[in-house]
């Protein structure tokens, strides 16, 4: 029975004895269970909590993410404060421009029709109270990436604004990102010459690993590395570069250090058995360093000093690699912090502004 | 209705008219259907065929993804032959000694007492048909991997014989191999002071990447790499080495050109993580270095010579890393191949023998 108006109840109107074999109590608060706890478990409680199969945010106590100091004093949640984010980021920093990419989880919707519905009130949203007040922003045009049709038509709807510069969709989808379901975004977001923005997240309804579901958001948060190098492997594979050969691909969140191997891996394959894909021309690493740019947080952090500048040299794509913060989330990277000390200062200047503005037109 | 005998029929015996609504046509062999299909195609279906959710082999043609030269002169399978094995391998490289690895399939059953008892025979026959008349021939335990307690059990009947001197299991397990479930198998190996080796294989369940099932043989050859990789942070973060620290893990047919990344990502994260995992009490990185062992086959190829080096310098593992050829799989390393030209001679001899030699204390 459903109930939506209070149950009519007559003390003694019932004279059976009674059983209920189905209540569900539960704690006040979270806290409730504290006292209960040892130490070690407690704090566990406090800083991870619940994770089941998909664990998405941490810190748990902060919303989004956050930095705990990314909280407005006007109350709002981190990053809700147009105001205060200009303070805290944009005029703290003295930043040219800032890229907004809103991660509200509207494009994994399993109704399609309702995630296309949310993507367009996003972006309406984002232009209207983030983009035209604050002439230093730009923005990613929210798309239902599972459907290449849906993606599409929101692309074709904004894709000539000026101020929308990317397409954005989230790293671990339903099917691996190379394949035909996603091509016609590829090919809208290749015709308005808009970069497609992959910044980590979603949940495809797949662990995040290849092996089944780990039990630790550490374990969590480094495997987006191989979410990284399993949708790379795909696009090449799947020929979407010989397809769209403007396309141009930014891989946010994701590092690059796991890059190299991958190409010195894809080009041994591929040259033993490039009979299955004889639509791919070319070594997959030229795909790879022709079509995708990085941003740089989580950077990666060689032990030993030198190796990030031999990294570099292996990349051999100083043009493609673009600053980013995060901001507000716990793992912020300020621009002091953003890449290693010591990196010559023309590539520096590159990472930390040329390459994003060449890339975006800014 | 189940036939067992030939249904007995009459001419005329049905005087309704008959439709069927479910006749299932096949071709004759994979060949009939060639006519149909254009070049390209054609060449496909021989090569590689029809490949669904798992797709594991190839050659399609070629039982066991076998070299085309290493079907014995007696027609039994390849690898199945000991006189040919001897001469093929054993003789033609003067090897002083070969790891049996059988991946039949035995710890992946879904029937786990089955499983336990399949493996217990491919070891037993191991023994009676490999070991005894071969003195060159080493093999691995072959265990129910997904049950902790069946396959300690079998390392318990086997560990102290002298011939047998690692834990065989495959890659793509059904849970992330640090988890629980698995330390019984692990706590057996260690203290029969056997190695347990991790071929690439088996199917845990999932797709082999984060993202869902890729098309292509390629991307799924590729993907071992992110197998690895997932595995590796699943053993570190579970404190699989601080509760078991004298284990030892080979990781076979998953290159290695991947840790260094893996290394640098963990180690930050650990840095700023470590309260969730508060009995890991060294950097990631550190107990890879101490645990991990590695063979050669599919050895990384950097397109920069001095780039393989590189990566040994950035490993710092030269202890680690042992020759294999993958015989008698298609994508076999002869001993000339194995490493890259130009090889310090010290490392190359521990690559080739010296490093098996001590770990396996042959």
């Amino acid at each position: 029975m459903t109930v939506t108006a209070p149950v009519q109840t007559r003390p003694g109107s019932v004279d059976q004895a009674i059983i209920d074999c189905d209540i569900h109590n539960s704690p006040a608060s979270p806290e409730a269970l504290r006292p209960y706890l040892s130490a070690r478990w407690r704090r566990h409680h406090e800083l991870f909590g619940n994770r089941s199969y998909s664990g998405l945010y941490y810190p748990l106590a902060n919303l989004n993410a956050a930095r705990t100091d990314s909280w407005p004093p006007s109350g709002r949640p981190p990053g809700s404060d147009l105001p205060f984010l200009r303070e805290q980021l944009l005029d703290r920093w003295n930043m040219e421009y800032g890229m907004l990419l809103p991660l509200l989880g509207a494009g994994r919707q399993l109704n399609l029709a309702y995630s296309a519905a949310l993507c367009s009130a996003i972006n309406d949203w984002q232009l209207a109270e983030w983009l035209e007040p604050e002439p230093r922003l730009r923005a990613a045009i929210v798309v239902c990436h599972e459907d290449g049709d849906l993606a599409a038509a929101e692309i074709e709807r904004l894709g000539d604004h000026p101020l929308f510069v990317q397409v954005l969709l989230e790293s671990r989808t339903h099917e691996p990102l190379g394949r035909r379901k996603y091509w016609r975004m590829y090919e809208a977001a290749a015709r308005h010459n808009l970069p497609v923005g992959i910044h980590f997240g979603a949940l495809g309804g797949w662990p995040i690993s290849g092996v089944g579901h780990p039990s630790f958001y550490i374990e969590y948060h480094a495997g987006q590395l191989t979410s990284y190098q399993d949708l790379v492997t795909s696009l090449i594979c799947e020929g979407v570069f010989e397809r769209f050969p403007t396309l141009k691909v930014v891989l946010i969140e994701g590092g690059f250090g796991w890059l190299p191997p991958l190409m010195w891996r894809l080009d041994r394959a591929w040259r033993k058995l490039k009979d299955e894909v004889p639509d791919l021309k070319r070594l997959p690493s030229e795909y790879m360093r022709e079509h995708l740019w990085f941003t740089t947080q989580p950077i990666e952090e060689p032990t030993v000093p030198g190796d990030f500048a031999q990294l570099l040299d292996d990349l051999a794509m100083d043009d493609k690699i673009m600053f980013s913060t995060d901001y507000p989330h716990w793992d912020f990277d300020s621009p002091e912090q953003a890449v290693p000390a010591g990196l010559d200062p023309v590539l520096r200047r590159k990472i930390m502004a040329d390459n994003a503005k060449a890339l975006y037109q800014l």
